[in-house]
């Protein structure tokens, strides 16, 4: 797919001058316009041959546009740091917010097709590798990126004789590193690679563009026309949106149709619906068991196997439920130094500017670290699909962008736990006007909680869907019936347990 | 001054399992009281002899305390991505939020301590450095910080029984490392320098408090009782301001005194004033000694030496002064991948929750990278201080807390240069107008303009005291002539160009 940049595309020294004049003033104006009405960032992706231009055409970029609004990020080797997350996690904190544009050199593509050049990983942990970046970048783009991926080609001839060249003058000598000589000799294995990672992502809503590196002109031009085509596409989409008077929903929705098509399946909300809430666990019972669990969990958490990975803990469930109450019976068993809680409130407005897990993967933790989620990205499909904060469109896709997400933490060897605190409504009501009796623990009931309890059935059936669909292997749901505040906790404290056991 | 603690203080079991109970609804009613009316952040500072419970107390606090709004972070040796920027980098990023408790586990005090117990510095370093962080805390107290520092001492012999006890235990002796027997040995000297350092930093604002570390239960209450009594001040201080009707400040302002006193002498704006706006460049000129300069700058940035250094460039200038354009012609001889511009708007909610410098300190670049500021951390003593954003004694200390944030760059070998871009009045309005008549220059002017521009000679007065007040040696203002833009340009870069070529 390659052999149509290499036919040798040229472009005079006038024509170029003459051209990118327009270019330029064009693609600041873009630029502008996009500033002006921040719905969505712009992605570049720079990737390619080594000496076919990338860096010289990242600097161009910067040049023409107006370098206060672009965040250019180079990635090599993954940092000592980066090395104790998942391995989009570097990536995930490099996307530019709404309204910038952000360049990428090298980007989630390089590490997949380093390693399989390498032969390290099978050709179908490679298909599955790329399934994954696939799902990441609809996902990118169902939330309003605009995905602008660059692939520069130069053949293998042409690139011995840049090497060649730039290794001759003193002045650009060091731009050709033994790295660069040594991927040289990888030429072909490299080229069979791309060629397959290429065409394999070159999506409807995110494809591939070939750039013939060996002209300087004719690559800066190809370079910035395909960003100012970009721009202008979704520019005028959101000009068609504005005529229409729909810039005022809250979600930048592409017309994709739902990633999930909900069914409402006669047997799925049973499982929330039918709990028996039956057990019990007495005072001097739960004293005992919870003290053993806190010790076990404060062996297991501690152990050397665990250093090698993470802990997420999430906790979904009514209003009233014991959320709070089951989080602390946990950290009090772990070490503070290595555990944080995050309770999820309304995003700030840097979260707001971002895709919607983005203000979840900022707290992912390193491996050694647990993040105990007070609520979380379950929001989604929960709060927002309820009371309609989200389109339908977007929370029915979330379920795939979360499993996608979890699969990534799971695959870096984070242990992923999820906890649904069932409670009975009778039960709930109960809580509330405990809670409103007791001074201290007024600031627990708020007018919200009244507010989701009238919606009660709505929540169960979300809930179940969401237990329904996103109950995987690798980060399996646990319902906890919490009638019992004591047994909700003490089962807690075993699941996690039974899961670090696992370790080794 | 320890031996005050050393006293062998003891609470029994009894007592301490009343007190206890009060103690900690007490202090969750306190934190509650504080998350209500978000107005300062709480840090606690644990520091202090190993084996005197540090691990022990963080854990209770965050036991004791709801886990969902403590932020615990623990220091150890900086990691390489640490090293890369200024000592205090790491600290300045784990300040909690407003409404949030932050523990440092480990804290500015520990390197210098142990360095100076290593003897590597010399007494007069410590001094200067212990000088340092007493203007860092003086300026976090200001900006509303509640500062808890807490000293845990042991006296040797209980150091040494305490390792020896731990060490009997299987499931205790992980906890005694071979670095704690190192330092037990290094006992006599870490006393010595913590009682300097403790004694020269336990200023009226943020005075140390010393915990026996002998007794655990003596211990544990003393902690507690500190962090209840210093969230008690605060809230009642919040309390009195709330009665006088004082809440709606924009600035949570201590009564702290005006660092600097500002006395208006009659030569200072002179500078800004008598400039003689004669010099001109030729078009033909510039573009000669525009390309020559910027390829000097495209080889200094790239040398060795430059890559041990990281570069911050201010630039600061009336309205339409050209700030824009200067700085495209710096970041063109920049390797994209290396630099980044970043322009100062409105705070968002997450750095109005943070310290004022704060949102600068995030963008603190590592070694070998740029970071180019348009607009930066003067807007404090220039428009928020003539349009009254900030009160006069928050912006009257500003100049000190510049002054010091500046050092701590140079410190870590970051070059700063600082530029003030000077217009007269009628070449400003000629440019105003020139660009409401170019279509493609409209976006550049807002109504603010216009209103700024009516307040002319108090931003000259306001500028000449912030040159006058932060013109230090190891970060020079250079005032440019900016009626021409093309030498404002060259000297721009001939600037940046000397101050890289002295790096050797």
């Amino acid at each position: 797919m390659f052999d149509a940049a290499s036919t040798g595309h040229k472009v005079g020294d006038d024509l170029y001058a003459k051209e990118v004049r327009e270019l330029r003033s064009s693609l600041l104006a873009a630029q502008y316009e996009l500033l002006d009405r921040p719905t969505c960032p712009v992605i570049v992706l720079v990737n390619g041959v080594d000496g076919a231009g990338k860096g010289e055409s990242v600097n161009l970029l910067n040049e023409w546009l107006d370098p206060r609004h672009v965040r250019t990020r180079a990635f090599g080797p993954p940092t000592v740091e980066e090395r104790r997350h998942p391995s989009m996690w570097r990536y995930w904190q490099a996307l530019p917010p709404k309204g910038k544009i952000g360049v990428l050199f090298g980007s989630w593509y390089s590490d997949p097709i380093d390693a399989r050049a390498r032969a390290k990983p099978t050709d179908a942990d490679l298909a599955a590798e790329l399934e994954r970046i696939r799902t990441f970048e609809q996902m990118l783009v169902d939330d309003g990126t605009v995905l602008v991926k660059l692939w520069f080609h130069l053949s293998k001839e042409n690139q011995k004789r840049r090497f060649n060249e730039l290794e001759k003058t003193k002045t650009t000598s060091w731009r050709v590193t033994s790295q660069d000589w040594k991927n040289a000799q990888r030429y072909d294995r490299l080229y069979k690679v791309s060629e397959v990672v290429l065409r394999e992502t070159s999506t409807g809503v995110a494809p591939w563009l070939v750039v013939d590196g060996a002209d300087a002109n004719y690559r800066a031009l190809s370079v910035g026309r395909a960003l100012l085509a970009a721009l202008r596409s979704r520019l005028g989409a959101a000009n068609v949106a504005a005529r229409k008077g729909k810039v005022q929903v809250v979600e930048t929705d592409t017309a994709t149709p739902p990633a999930v098509a909900i069914v409402q399946s006669l047997d799925t909300s049973a499982i929330l619906v039918s709990l028996p809430f039956t057990e019990r666990l007495s005072r001097e019972k739960y004293d005992i068991k919870v003290a053993k669990s806190q010790a076990k969990l404060g062996r297991l958490s501690r152990s050397p196997q665990a250093q090698h990975h993470a802990i997420v803990a999430v906790f979904e469930g009514m209003d009233a439920a014991g959320k709070g109450g089951a989080i602390r019976r946990m950290t009090q068993a772990l070490d503070a130094r290595r555990y944080v809680v995050i309770p999820i409130a309304a995003p700030t407005d840097e979260e707001r500017a971002q895709p919607y897990l983005w203000r979840f993967w900022r707290h992912v933790p390193a491996e050694g670290q647990t993040a105990i989620f007070d609520r979380s990205w379950y929001g989604r499909v929960l709060v927002e699909r309820v009371e309609g904060y989200a389109s339908e469109a977007a929370w029915s896709r979330a379920y795939r962008e979360i499993n996608e997400f979890e699969q990534q933490l799971h695959d870096r060897g984070v242990v992923v736990v999820k906890f649904w605190l069932a409670i009975t409504k009778e039960e709930q009501i109960k809580r509330f006007k405990e809670r409103q009796a007791t001074a201290h623990k007024q600031f627990k009931i708020t007018p919200d909680d009244w507010r989701n309890r009238k919606k009660w059935d709505d929540y169960i059936r979300a809930a179940s869907d969401m237990i329904d669909r996103t109950n995987t292997s690798y980060a399996p749901w646990t319902i906890l019936e919490a009638n019992d505040k004591h047994l909700a906790r003490v089962r807690a404290l075993e699941t996690l347990n039974q899961r670090l056991k696992k370790l080794g």
